[in-house]
């Protein structure tokens, strides 16, 4: 059984999951030229866990071929689906049962296909089931926070090549979760105006990082990029939770996803990259610290290519070191030569 | 010039140093096979800026051979010496002047001689730079926070083998320094002690995290470590600052630190690490918010072996996933084998 532990100096939680070191490692890429031992390939559905979610081909049945989006629980999981929330502190320190959930989202049966070379609706087609998922799991009241994440590429961490994202449910609210809201909230208070808002209307007004604009979002290198080539995709509507977004403006996030991945990749001969979705807590209790406004917090999708490790400096202070200015990165995205 | 960028939504600040774009990659380590060519070989010392501090044989010139030794400017600095503190907002978003210092010990003449791998007296010589130049740096009202650190190995970000540190000043302390005093702060007035001495106290009882134990310092695995064979070198004297270590002290710290970096290599092939030596901030002001309180913080070393890639759920989450209990690893580490 997993255990969460709280590390009492820094305030940060370590999940500690005996089972995760049976995977597959990280360390080398495995490359499934053949796709018979691939757990993720169309027919081996049977190599995975029974689907927790698909669109499916009419007639065709769970678990089996016919599938154009599939998500399945984790083979080797951080956390357990199984089991009650308990604390069980040891002396000064915390721990806490890892009751959790972690899921794969296959994108594509397609074994070589990348997400941005999917056409528009299998961009959508992985969003909606991002958001179907989120939206399920959040039922779960034993689930503060919902995560989003995808690692493209070796350098980014991941073990499998077949284009896939994860999903984890936690107990907690990350601490880095709560400093988003605390920031939020302060600039709401102090300014009486949304600071989302005004980070937005600011790109748009000042045009140097934005690399793409369409309807519902604006695709941008951060201010404060941590590395070159970092990605925000930041909504123009107002909305805590991703959850929210309907089926019109997810067209348009797609719409985003699909040029941000392509810019990206052409910039960077195909780099390792790690994407994070970002939306209010589902819930914070008592255990989650203060009750924290989530109205002034806007979910956004991040972006971070991997081109160089982090190192004693980073884990040092937090900070970063970037040697590319986000406005000479955005330039450069905003034109290269997609193939498109 | 470089310059310091926060960013709005997590507080979190990046160095923006085009300058460092020039340093030898990060991606492949450097192999000084020909130690003609590297800068910190014996010999070699033209090729580095002048240096600000050397322990050297009686009668050596500075900037010549002679030394045991010896700490120069970073050739790439993240930040520069020269320049006044400035505050220059762009609407939403706050930036600072790059002023702050970036300095290398290196630690010995040997090109391959590793810190661990010195008798206690060259360890004990590293400790005492590390210590004379925070000193003297923490004379400058311009910086608030001093960071020793040390990457080992290709995976850890070293791009030289040459054994050496770095120390950067930077005028700002960094959130994650604070969320560690606080964490200190709190737990002191909740409990009216100190939450060091009680770890202390805790892991000296409990025994099965403790990997070795002298005069003045525990080394343990942290009971939320979080990578497989994490250390911590752990003073038993309450003291906020590095700088405060007496000469004797010292030397059972380089005795905790050899047998820690030994234990860690022999435990795991010679891995990759980043070192980080925490010590309280040396001055806040308002502009790092809240006055914080420094009794209550102690100074240690952190040991983090890299032996896998952070991903998308560390980035999102602040989180890590830890596949090997501490317990296991310490127990491992009290009687790996290290040939001495």
């Amino acid at each position: 059984m997993p255990e969460l532990r709280k590390d009492p100096v820094s305030g940060r939680w370590v999940i500690f999951s005996p089972e995760r070191r049976r995977r597959p490692t990280d360390f080398k890429f495995v490359m499934e030229e053949n796709t018979a031992l691939s757990p993720f390939a169309y027919g081996n559905e049977h190599m995975t866990p029974p689907e927790v979610y698909a669109v499916r081909e009419e007639e065709s049945l769970p678990n089996g071929p016919g599938w154009l989006v599939r998500v399945v629980p984790n083979r080797f999981p951080a956390l357990k689906i199984e089991g009650d929330l308990h604390c069980d502190p040891h002396g000064v320190y915390d721990r806490l049962g890892g009751v959790g959930a972690h899921e794969v989202v296959i994108e594509t049966p397609e074994p070589r296909l990348q997400l941005e070379d999917q056409p528009l609706g299998g961009v959508h087609r992985v969003l909606e089931a991002y958001k179907a998922r989120m939206a399920d799991l959040s039922h779960d009241h034993r689930f503060h926070y919902l995560l989003v994440f995808k690692n493209h590429g070796p350098l980014a961490g991941a073990s499998l090549q077949h284009a896939h994202s994860q999903i984890v449910a936690l107990p907690v609210v990350p601490e880095m979760v709560f400093q988003q809201l605390t920031m939020a909230q302060r600039y709401a208070e102090f300014r009486e105006r949304s600071l989302f808002e005004d980070i937005l209307h600011q790109e748009l007004k000042d045009r140097e990082r934005v690399v793409y604009e369409n309807s519902a979002c604006v695709v941008l290198c951060p201010y404060a990029s941590r590395v070159p080539f970092e990605l925000m995709i930041l909504p123009k509507k107002n909305e805590p939770y991703f959850t929210s977004v309907d089926s019109h403006e997810m067209l348009q996030v797609a719409d985003a996803l699909k040029t941000a991945l392509s810019r990206l990749r052409h910039s960077l001969d195909n780099p390792s990259y790690n994407l994070v979705l970002r939306s209010a807590p589902v819930r914070t209790t008592a255990r989650d610290r203060l009750a924290h406004v989530h109205e002034d917090y806007r979910w956004h999708i991040e972006i971070m290519p991997r081109i160089g490790q982090f190192a004693g400096f980073e884990m040092g202070t937090g900070f970063y070191i970037n040697s590319v200015l986000p406005e000479d990165a955005a330039r450069h995205m905003r034109t290269v030569h997609t193939g498109e």
